[in-house]
Parts: C-alpha cells; sequence; structure tokens
C-alpha cells in the first residue's frame, strides 16, 4: 500500500487507529479453544468487528512464532482475512545482515515463498543501513515499509535509546536522522513510543513528513490527545495502536462485538482530531 | 547446555567451531531439490559429515521463515537431528518489549509450545534489558543463553554501533557493559564481528570472562588467527562460526564429504591453538 493510499483510507474511515493482533491462547474466549484453529478464528472475528474503525491490523510474530508451524499457519489465514483496504504491518523487530535481511523480506513481503504478503515489517536499527534497505529496495518491493525502531515505550528503552551520542544527539535521533538518508517517507515510518507525550514532540522536529507507530496508547498509559497534540501532521502522519486494550475488552461470546464498540470509541475520538485539524 | 559442558566440549573435541545453516535452495546442490525436504536433507547430510569437527551448529532463522511453514518444519526436523552435544544456536537477532520477549522464548526454547528447544539465540540490545532477560530468567530457561549483538562484522555496523556515547563509550562498549550487570558469563554471550582484529581485544577488555560468537572468519575475511590472538581466555571463551565457508565448499554429490574436510581443517588449525593455549 503507498503513502498516498493511506492517507485516503485514514480520510475515508475517519480513523488512523491500528488494531494490534497479540493472539494469546491463554487470553482468548475459552469457547474457542474447541475450534480447529482458535487464533484464527479469534482473529477472524476481531476483524469482522473491527475493520470499520480501523485503517491497520498489525500482528505480533511472536505470538504465532511461538506456536510453530501452526501459528504460522494461523498467521497466514489471518493475512489472507484482512481486507486488502487495511495497512498490514508485520510487527516482527528484525534486523540483520543485507543477505539475511534479504531473506527476511521475502519471510514477510513474498507470498509465493512463504506464504505472507505484508504490507510493513518493524525492524531493529542496531545493525545499520544494510539491515534495513532490503526491506525497501528494488521493484518487488516499492511499496512496502520499513517502520523502524526509534523511541520505544518499555522499561528498557532508557538502557542506550537515551544515550548521549556524537554531537550532544541521542541514539535514537542519530537513528532517526541517518534512517532518512536511506529512504523516504514513503517508504519509511518509526516506532515512537505513546507512554512520553512530549517525546513524540522532539521526534516530530527530526522526521517532520514520517509516519508515527504509536503504541502505548490505551494499556500501556500513553494519551491519544497527547500523542496528537505533538504528532499530527497535514498529512496525519500517525498511526495509533492498540492491542490488549481493544482485543480482550470482552473475555465471553460477545468478545468481538465489544471489541468492535472499544475500536469505534477510539476512532470517533479520532474523527474529532482529524476535523479539528482540517484533514477531513 | 550449561557452560561447563560446553568447555568439556570444546576439549573433547579439540574445536570451538561453529557451523551456520545458512541453508539455501538456490545455492545447494541441484540433486536435492527432486526430494520432498531438501533443506533438511542438505542440513542432515551437512550434520553427518560435520559433527565431529564442530562443537555447535547455527541455523539462520531467516532462511527457514522465508519458506514459510515448510521452512519450520525443516528447521525443527533439523534442529532434531543435531547431535545433544552440539550447543545450537537460534539465530535470530529478536529483541522486543517483556512480554512479547518471553514469547520468542517459547517459540525457540519450549518444544512443547513450538516443537523448538534450542540451547540458545542471538537478540539485540536496542530496546534493552526487558527485552533481554526473559530468554534465560526461570527455572525453565536456566541453562539458556543469550548471546547479544554487540559488534556486528557487516557495512551497516558503523552506523550506530561505534557511535560515541555517554563517558566517552561507543554504544557497542554501553552495551557490553550494561548487559553484563543482567546476566552471568554462564546464560550471556556476545556476537563480535571478527573482520575487526583488534576491535575483538578490546570487547575482551570488556567482558573478561565471557564467550564470544565470532562471525566473519572465512568468507566474510576474518583470520582465525587473529581472533585467537585477541579473544581467547582460559576457558576457551569463543565459538567461531562459519557459515558459508563450509556449506557451500562443494556443489555436487560430494558436497557433504566436502563440507566435512572443510569443517577438519579449521578443526586442525584450532586443536593447534588450544594446545597452545594450555586448553587441552
Amino acid at each position: 500500500m503507498t503513502r498516498v493510499e493511506l492517507i485516503s483510507q485514514i480520510k475515508t474511515k475517519e480513523s488512523f487507529l491500528c488494531v494490534g493482533l497479540d493472539t494469546d491462547l491463554d487470553k482468548i474466549p475459552r469457547h474457542l479453544l474447541k475450534l480447529e484453529d482458535p487464533i484464527f478464528e479469534f482473529n477472524k472475528q476481531i476483524i469482522d468487528s473491527t475493520k470499520d474503525f480501523t485503517v491497520a491490523y498489525k500482528p505480533n510474530i511472536a505470538f504465532y512464532e511461538c506456536l510453530g508451524e501452526k501459528g504460522w499457519k494461523s498467521l497466514r489465514k489471518t493475512l489472507d482475512y484482512i481486507p486488502s483496504n487495511c495497512f498490514t504491518i508485520a510487527d516482527a523487530k528484525r534486523g540483520d545482515i543485507g543477505n539475511t535481511a534479504a531473506r527476511y523480506a521475502k519471510a514477510f513481503f513474498d507470498k509465493e515463498a512463504s506464504g505472507l504478503d505484508f504490507d510493513s515489517i518493524t525492524v531493529a536499527p542496531y545493525m545499520g543501513k544494510d539491515s534495513v534497505t532490503p526491506f525497501i529496495d528494488g521493484d518487488d518491493y516499492k511499496n512496502k515499509w520499513v517502520i523502524l525502531l526509534a523511541l520505544t515505550s518499555n522499561p528498557g528503552s532508557n538502557d542506550f535509546q537515551q544515550i548521549d551520542g556524537d554531537n550532544g544527539m541521542k541514539l535514537y535521533e542519530e537513528v532517526l536522522i541517518k534512517s532518512q538518508e536511506w529512504a523516504s517517507s514513503s517508504q519509511l515510518m518509526f516506532v515512537v513510543g505513546a507512554t512520553r507525550g512530549a517525546d513524540i514532540g522532539k521526534v516530530r522536529n527530526l522526521a517532520k513528513n514520517s509516519f508515527f507507530l504509536v503504541p502505548g496508547v490505551g494499556a500501556q498509559g500513553g494519551s491519544l490527545e497527547d500523542v496528537v497534540r505533538h504528532g499530527m501532521i497535514e498529512d496525519c502522519g500517525l498511526l495509533i495502536n492498540s492491542s490488549r486494550g481493544i482485543i480482550y475488552s470482552g473475555s465471553d461470546e460477545g468478545f468481538a462485538n465489544q471489541a468492535g464498540l472499544e475500536a469505534q470509541k477510539i476512532q470517533v475520538e479520532m474523527s474529532k482530531y482529524l476535523k479539528e485539524y482540517k484533514i477531513i
């Protein structure tokens, strides 16, 4: 999906919500467990009930990988089921040398090879340029995206991301600046943690035109309004993820309905901001 | 596998070689392609011919993941086939927040959940402590290892790893120092690129007792002697990986035999160093 198409979807659905599919056998409603593929069945119902209120879905790959081959099958079926007007994110946090990165690109972007064809993948920056560009170089991947870890919202994000580096820049600032030399804002987004409202403004100053994938709103304590005030641009420039806050909002037969209501609640608030900022 | 057991294997086999299983359908001998599972068949023959000369095997997960469910099956069969006296490394470069890292730990360490039970996994440090410790915390994982990226040997390693950070430390040095507060050298190794001989000495000064996994000897141009001179300690403290230089040394029906000869050649050199350093 191109940047133009993504922005068009945001305007049409009046939403910049991403639903995180962190689907966990220990957390899904018990009645699903007797089905052949409970993970897929849960995702299917969540997608049905939320697809009108969300522009993106983000399966967290670890939750599928921990089930081995069966998990990969559930992931493939889930991705096939997501409507084509939704942006898809493989939350995989991969990052390896060039020839290996090219294999991870096949794993997540090449349906013929792996069965999967995501629009984008989250990537870790530690190994530098040749661990990033294989996901977006070349004609086959011209509409694919890297979503690069910049500033995350977990406790360990302070360990290295906030180190003061060359020229008084923190590491995450160096990542933001240097990586924009490798790809345009039509193929490169950043992961920016929402539990630090003011930091989103700092990141925006360094990446004025980029989309940010913002996790941590809701369950992890970030405020949607804070993120919008510090991060919204004229193309919106934000995808706000909510995982547990939506998909586990209900726990019985009505779970999907409940998830839809939660997604709608967020979409209504998002619509208000999109209007306030004259994006729609 | 514990540190004591690993060192014992190094002494018994007179080797600190790790064979990288970067198994690629485009590179394996053509006659294997007509078999049902060419990837496994290739690995099986490579393992048979190299197991007397190597103490570790390192499947590069991207090469399996790019084949989807089928690739995971080949990986599982390969891991089952590796003799139990060999240390196994999932070269996965994972790195995500605590609850997700716990799922990746299940993916690679919990046979019941995923079918896989590696001894260790390579991890990227960008997200900090809570992305690392779930792989080694708790009784179930008390003999598991994290092999943390410190200094890699790819072109992009200069982009961020060499940034001058707090107290005049480079980022990779901060990673080395801080991570040793999280785990002992019985559960934490480091990836240290071999194309920079002298840098291995610098890393050794900061991690005096740790094992290093050293890629880049052979095909990528590093010298075994250089690595030994700068990195060997009284417990050896080195696992030297070779992938392409061994597994693709032959290209016809005799490929496995040729791989065995290449592995043996390296083992003979390693035996000499182990004797010189009075480890055996």
